[in-house]
């Protein structure tokens, strides 16, 4: 392959880790943008002495339950720390990788102990390069100056489609130029190892920008007949083209099999890689003694561990607290929680969303969420959770920093929403919750369930009904996937079975609502694009209003 | 506005364009990335004579039902072709414009007679140039050398947060030139209009390239307290500063009054305007007289009538048909196809999506979608079309081109799938249809409902059901949202109320498909994300089975 030799001098002579801890902080990183070169990676790691990828491993290549997927999955491959796959995502990634050792270099490194002070290698290929993620994560870089990402650009002129000249002929040394990257071109990638090693060196010291190594390559070399074309690109060449290239290259042993020689060559990182780490924890253990304070804090930003009581912290509100958009709560609840939380959590990411559904108004369809909702919700393994008000928002923050293996999604308006009777943080830990009732022996006339900025509609389309003489329940649905994980026990005193008048109310696709409110309630929404106009004039228009809910309350009930 | 001056000479001096009839072929377009100037582009319309925006509209920029949405839409506002907002998107549409017109230049124009021969002009800003999809776009408009595309850089260094020092310092100009665009830079774009106007020549002149006229200008230009802050990004100026800004510019005129003068220099363009369409149209007679055939073909592009009986060259399939992946049999029909329909139809944008569900198998999770039908079928005024052989990918393609006012996705499979008795092309128009029954009095014990590729397992298991005497309904649901425009008797027909026995099955999220299968039914998908391994096995490991329909159905009914 025409990307090995960047790998190999990467494994095999810069990069400091240790292949028998490969979780050890202060290591170099190494990410592959898009699939680039899956298998060799495997074969890095296995090489280089990781007890966990064995040979049999790299035979059961793309197999299931295999540590060896198709594209390096995290959780899957112990040493794989990121998810890559989509073309740009790679890089992207090292960005982020590059950006945090720098910030925490710059908060936790002291003039006589520079504790933090790793390199982020990458290599991208041409795919990479002609993705959007790829350019817009390079002119971060390059504005925040990472001195320290290295990036290997493997220039073989061949993508999925066939060669480069058909798509993409801009000039990407110039343009990195423009990015503000330090930029090197080696001319032979294939066998040029000592100018690869010089080019490290070059991009080592420079130190106020990010450098890209432009090496050109032979995708396949070492082919004689398939080398330099995309039929080698995510395919296998073939019992009869793998025996020629073996002939080629030279290479007599059997499939999978490592020379003792070669093996002596790589094993002797697990030895200087368990030195490098014994050398940083003696520079840590000097570090905790002058700096405790600062060195407890890094401690619970690598581990992940939460201080006892953090979750007093949150903000709580009652009825007579002033209304406010839940964005403005949301950042009441991340003020406070920065004082009691130190860094970079070991918690899923949590994506902030500040502008929900039509709330927003005059900035019309092209900006209003109406189909969002039910995308998050169809996704696995994520939290979509749409506060109500200012103890829904600290909730929704309570279950994201609480769940560190999967993402959160919090979706907040940009209007003002009162605070509401019977909301709570610990409601919100279940997913749905009962509000309020004037209802008994579990058997209401009707529910009507909200969610986010129409649960306020809901609570006043049930003041009305009740003044009317009906048994009516409010709950607040603020994350469906929370409720699907409660007891049986607790749906069935939430949403009883032999209630089937159930009225739901959110602004945003009706779709999935049958689940909720089965096939005889009513789920009124949006099912078709928003408008430009003041928020509580689309509100009107469209429909999502306490009238509409009093009307098919009365209908179903 | 500091962009004024640029709009104002595109509207006044440079464009090509009929204000009476907004929709003449070959007019030079004029588009606005993201919202650059909305307000801007509704007064030049007025000022231009276009009859349909009017003082009134103006007045009622931002409100309901109005014509002046907060970002300009398509359909809504006459002479707005294409709806930008999200910021990136117009300088993307404008490449797409420009390279249509290359496209039919190359096809339609001879060398007596240059019947296209339009440019694109676009305004982009820096939160535009911020996002990766304007750089995907100007990459690929420089490698196709877009001579006619003109775009001007709003060059004011502020975005919605703030200046541009903050997140954006990359070198704009030298990123161009390497994407292989001249650059020119007008340093005084708030007065300079000779500048501009000298810009706009040297762009026209250089026809191998695309243009980026950098213009550095002050936002705000002319408020005496916020010019050149990022409050007045998206916000008014308010009114003691609209004073001061009047004050400031010399302006006595009440609030949308225009001043005879400037009436009367703007009016000019009716007549000149009507002019360019008539030598345009004398252009096109000789043209149609010389060249009848390329005439005709390229009037039904510009109107986009279909010619009588296209749909006969649809291919069709018999159970005897080799079985394949629905994505080559979709190249099929875009084949046979391409044969009847000469070119860029204004039928509704189809994505043609290869690569469906965990069918293909060892590239692993990162590349197999699983929330992605959930998600369109959620979206507003999109057919989501997941069809399960050839008659069915042709039954797409016939709803593809028929449906000009919404979308089309077509999810196609990378694996092979048999030719399944029942399908058919006036099945897939009714978006959900029986493929076989074996059950009569519209009774059937059982309905297994299926799409795509899973529609052969539902076939399967019906065959073992029918073995053991029950009644068998096999449903293909192709496409949900026609379905549901379906007449209440129809959807009747297929599923009666009365048959809660109901097993759907689909790789992908279960998300949804309560509406159909009802509280009574089950659902069999993948509520996880997928896995590297043979597509077989993962169908086996996640229990996408003919086992597991029987197992459901048996349980049900």
């Amino acid at each position: 392959m025409g990307c090995a030799p960047m790998g190999h001098i990467l494994y095999d002579e810069v990069m400091r880790y240790n292949p028998k801890n490969p979780y050890w902080f202060n290591r170099d990183r190494f990410v592959l943008s898009a699939g680039h070169g899956c298998m060799l990676q495997y074969a890095l790691l296995h090489l280089a002495g990781y007890d966990a990828v064995k040979e049999e491993d790299l035979k059961s290549f793309r197999q299931w339950g295999s540590k060896t997927p198709g594209h390096p999955e995290n959780f899957e491959t112990p040493g794989v720390e990121v998810t890559t796959g989509p073309l740009g995502q790679g890089i992207a990634n090292a960005v982020g990788l590059a950006l945090a050792e720098k910030h925490l270099a710059a908060r936790y490194n002291k003039p006589d102990n520079e504790i933090v002070d790793h390199y982020t290698y990458v290599i991208l290929g041409d795919g990479c390069q002609m993705e959007g993620i790829s350019n817009e994560a390079c002119s971060l870089a390059g504005h925040w100056g990472l001195g320290k990402l290295i990036a290997f650009y493997d220039d073989n002129h061949i993508s999925i489609d066939g060669d480069t000249e058909i798509a993409f002929t801009e000039n990407v040394d110039t343009r990195f130029e423009a990015l503000g990257w330090h930029v090197i071109w080696v001319k032979n990638g294939n066998t040029g190892y000592d100018e690869i090693r010089a080019a490290i060196n070059e991009a080592k010291a420079v130190k106020d920008k990010p450098t890209l190594i432009k090496v050109t390559t032979t995708i396949g070399f070492g082919s004689p007949n398939k080398a330099n074309s995309y039929s080698v690109h995510g395919s296998a060449l073939g019992a009869k083209e793998v025996e020629a290239t073996r002939q080629n290259l030279g290479w007599p042993y059997e499939p999978f099999h490592v020379p003792e020689d070669v093996k002596n060559h790589w094993s002797r990182h697990v030895a200087g890689g368990a030195a490098f780490e014994a050398e940083w924890n003696a520079k840590f253990s000097e570090y905790e003694k002058k700096y405790p304070e600062e060195a407890a804090e890094l401690k619970s930003i690598i581990t992940g561990e939460l201080p006892a009581g953090w979750e007093k912290a949150l903000p709580t509100y009652t009825p007579e607290s002033p209304g406010d958009a839940t964005r403005n709560l949301s950042q009441q609840n991340l003020n406070a929680l920065a004082k009691v939380l130190p860094g970079l959590l070991e918690a899923g990411v949590i994506y902030v969303m500040t502008h929900d559904s039509i709330g927003l108004g005059e900035d019309g369809p092209t900006h209003q969420p109406i189909e969002h909702l039910a995308s998050f919700r169809a996704m696995p393994n994520i939290l979509m959770l749409r506060p109500a008000d200012g103890n829904e928002t600290a909730g929704a923050y309570k279950v994201a920093v609480l769940n560190k293996k999967r993402p959160s999604v919090l979706a907040l308006s940009r209007q003002k929403l009162p605070q509401l009777p019977g909301t709570s943080i610990e409601g919100v830990e279940k997913g749905g919750y009962i509000v309020s009732d004037n209802s008994s022996g579990n058997k209401p006339d009707v529910i009507l369930i909200g969610t986010g900025s129409e649960l306020e509609i809901a609570v006043k389309a049930a003041d009305e009904l009740r003044k009317e003489g009906k048994g009516v329940r409010v709950v607040s649905f603020v994350c469906w996937e929370l409720f699907d994980e409660q007891s049986d026990e607790y749906k069935e005193s939430v949403l009883p079975a032999s209630v089937t008048a159930r009225v739901s109310i959110e602004a945003g696709s009706t779709f999935g609502w049958e689940k909720i409110v089965g096939a005889k309630g009513k789920a009124i929404g949006i099912d078709r694009f928003g408008a430009s106009a003041p928020a509580g004039k689309i509100y009107k228009e469209f429909g999502i209003t306490a009238e509409a809910v009093i009307a098919a309350a009365k209908e179903l009930s």
